[in-house]
């Protein structure tokens, strides 16, 4: 309540209050680095100059098709240049960017078309067929179809849609971007992956993606020029924010249309990828690459992972490639990962398995977030005593703005002022939160909790287990008891009275899986294990 | 004007927008780096955990005291742990930070207090005498003094007043700190040293200081746990806001209350300090340093420097010594630097001399900022032709609200929805901004300008200057005529003859200047040259 006695004349002006946007960001790198490189995919490659031209001029074919600021674009693209370009060219229009997942059947698409009222979207010629028949299906107005080809990558333009460099064409150059007014107005619009009932639509402030991209650059050790590859789908909680972020550095963001281990290396070795984010999946995926697929490189590479707790061992394993691994956590509602499992360098020295449990941590609130905390249900503080457990609550400027068209939903997730994640933690002494689980991922056997994490860490020490997941089976004596779905090695054998036994000798009996069960494990387009899939399995059998 | 047809819920509630300040990041300094060094001084060390605590017990005090949110405390303290302490505890107690010149005579901090309403003074016992002869010398109600002792410095405490150490003994530990409800309340209070007329009292924001110490982090290569030396006075500016952004970044501030060469070199030696900011003058000191003041240390130090463009020679020399400087520029009402020499690795294989001159430029806006520009009088972009001249002007989120009780000179200062600096400058083609001069200190000789920054830098190159400053000096023929002022390395000796032959070889005719006095060069607390007294002087020659 700092207000002086006299404050005439000390009011907000043009030149002393500017709303805070990720696309300043790109504004200043134009004039700042225009001979760098900004993006990179295949043959591909553009200067921030040219990349600047670009958005400029896909802004301009935006609001020469009848975009008005507030109206969404969606998308549905990999992880290609034009998908990054959306990133900038769709709020440079005013408008709201819907970037929607690639693997959702037709009736979610429509759903999200419906919902969110697009205007127009941008299909990669690979998803062209879905959009067409969410859009055959939808029951209100229908957007207009932009194809996005990627001839290279086996997908030329099909000829019945006008195409992205169409539209390029028809931009102008001097367009003038429509710059926010107030940082609280909609950025992008990003829709929950919603295991049960309807997606929700997670709505972006200007404001939280700008704070967003600053507190970034500080926990990721990032100084000027990185080499960012693009692994996360920037469907996914627009890609963590990390292409908003790329041109307040000056880096530059290498696309990764399939993610393989081979591109990964490849990107690594010819370009030079200093950072990237993933599921811990990605992680399983370069520790168990084949040999033909791998590549030497002699620098650190950082990496970012989220979407679940990764294995001690994987990380272990992944840190002798010469990957640098920090564990972060957050969700779509929070534009991606707002706590970092912050090292101390004191730790360096421990043993190898002490710092794997360490770094499996989620950690701290990343500077631009005010509070993370862990609470009861009554909102009081549970003690930092690595064993009670309660819900993670968030607030912070890189929180979303609430639900579109769904009041009741953010009033509930933003109750008590905190945004609620559903997400059950424990925290250590020195304050270090650690997810148990998800809250429908607990098993109650006999009474007891027991977390699904817990019991796949101590199965993923197993050398022949490659992945795994633990759901709660019913059972008519225990209530729940943990039930396990493994992947195994290439060439690797176990059985489940071996791995049971094992794991025994780690859990409590309670804990201990009844059941094994190998099968591949059902995962979303972003990595994540599908309990939900593996609950209704675990029910039939 | 991103808003969406459909808002409905998605209002600023408190999980998604907690006003920006950088209050917040010490409050998340003292969970995430408890155990980290955050403030050194002589003998006095303490940790995030140590330091959070005595803030909050300062803070307790000052409202124990009566000090209501919005009052101004104010201080007169040199560069040590108390006036570090002060830019969080006092507003954590709601109050506004006027940090005062130390060097100021009676009569401008008597008016300071009276202008600025100050309810408390904090003063350093070498500046007791000072804060009570002010308050003696007011008309208006006094501020209660508290004095800040420095026994190992040689300041004892008289026993007049309470001290700092009364006060954070009577502050509650568990005291709420009383965090803005709004990111535009006042945050602190820097009053321009005025060379003529009053000086003006500059109004900080809280936005703004958070946000000059996010894109501070960016611009000065800065990852986890830099060591800061405080050479900048925290009265300047508030230190450029770098005792705020230290705990964003887990880093130790080390103080100095006397800038020697010494002092910087021990504290390199025994602190591994690893960034400072300073006038160029201390750069000047450090290559003119004794050799029992050198002392070896084998890592690069990173040098922001400001406040006058340092001369060509001078960044050759201290490079060599370990030191890479980045010229950075700004004002009291920009909160410090908002404009750096970005550095292209492309010109690391230029010459010396060709590298030399690109760090003598100004540079590009820092990441906070959103535009910053050179104008003619109309307001129209010069071109960017390392030739034409104009205004440098200033839209960005750090700059001030406006000056104190003085509308008039706020209105005139943000004509044109621009912060108008008074400082001329060029643009070079790629679009890095060079100061040409202050619009005060061209050198208007038969009708042309001459840049007096110019031939100071032309001055500089002979070996025996130590430092220069060039005025006009009135004159029959010419109007004006260039006179410079010069002060010779100990044991080097030139003539007037012998620099003005040396000028010549480097500068047009109507450059070089026709007189040459020889003597210690004014200069303000700050190491800034105070070229009016010079002028006055010139005139009487």
């Amino acid at each position: 309540m700092g207000w002086m006695a006299d404050e005439s004349g000390l009011e907000k002006r043009a030149a002393n209050y500017v709303p805070l946007t990720p696309l300043s960001h790109l504004r200043r790198a134009a004039k700042v680095f225009p001979n760098r490189m900004a993006l990179r995919y295949g043959d591909t490659a553009h200067s921030y100059a040219d990349y600047y031209l670009r958005v400029t001029r896909m802004a301009s074919a935006l609001t020469m098709r009848g975009i008005q600021p507030g109206d969404v674009v969606a998308t549905l693209i990999p992880n290609v240049p034009a998908q990054v370009e959306a990133h900038f060219a769709v709020p440079a229009s005013g408008a709201v960017l819907n970037t929607i997942n690639t693997r959702l059947d037709t009736a979610t698409v429509a759903y999200i078309f419906e919902h969110g009222e697009a205007k127009i979207v941008l299909a990669d010629t690979q998803f062209l067929a879905l959009a067409e028949a969410a859009i055959e299906a939808m029951e209100g107005p229908k957007p207009e179809l932009i194809e996005v080809p990627d001839a290279a990558a086996g997908y030329p333009a099909t000829g019945r849609h006008p195409t992205y460099d169409d539209m390029l064409a028809s931009g102008d150059a001097d367009f003038e971007w429509i710059m926010p007014q107030d940082e609280w107005e909609s950025l992008s619009l990003n829709y929950t992956s919603g295991t049960t009932g309807r997606p929700k639509g997670v709505v972006y402030h200007h404001r939280g993606a700008y704070l967003m991209t600053m507190g970034t650059v500080v926990s990721w050790r990032m100084v000027l020029h990185p080499v960012f590859l693009a692994i996360v789908p920037l469907f996914h909680c627009n890609g963590w924010n990390h292409s908003w972020m790329m041109p307040l550095v000056g880096g530059t963001v290498v696309c990764c249309r399939d993610v393989t281990p081979g591109a990964v290396y490849d990107a690594i070795a010819d370009h030079g990828v200093t950072h990237f984010g993933s599921a811990p999946i990605v992680l399983n995926m370069i520790v168990n690459a084949p040999d033909t697929a791998r590549r030497p490189f002699d620098h650190v590479v950082e990496v970012f992972t989220a979407g679940a707790p990764p294995a001690a061992a994987t990380l272990v394993a992944v840190e002798d490639l010469g990957f640098n691994v920090t564990q972060v956590y957050g969700l779509t509602e929070t534009y991606g990962h707002v706590t970092e499992c912050l090292w101390d360098a004191d730790w360096n020295t421990l043993p190898q398995a002490e710092k794997a449990a360490i770094k499996a941590q989620q950690g701290v609130a990343f500077p631009m977030m005010e509070d993370i905390t862990v609470v009861s249900s009554d909102m009081t503080p549970i003690p930092a005593d690595a064993t009670a457990t309660g819900e993670v609550v968030v607030r912070g400027n890189s929180v979303m703005k609430g639900y579109l068209k769904n009041p009741d939903a953010t009033e509930e997730a933003f109750a008590g002022g905190y945004f609620h994640s559903g997400d059950i933690a424990l925290k250590h002494p020195n304050g270090y939160l650690q997810i148990a689980d998800r809250a429908k991922d607990i098993i109650i056997s006999g009474g007891e909790n027991v977390s699904s994490v817990e019991v796949e860490g101590a199965l993923m020490h197993h050398p022949a287990v490659s992945l795994c997941a633990v759901v709660a089976k019913p059972d008519d004596k225990w209530g729940e008891v943990p039930c396990a779905f493994v992947e195994l090695k290439d060439s690797a054998d176990a059985t489940g009275e071996e791995l049971i036994k094992f794991a025994r000798t780690q859990l409590a009996g309670f804990k201990t899986p009844k059941m094994v069960v190998f099968q591949e494990l059902p995962k979303t387009s972003t990595g994540k294990i599908q309990k939900f899939e593996l609950r209704s399995l675990a029910k039939t059998l």
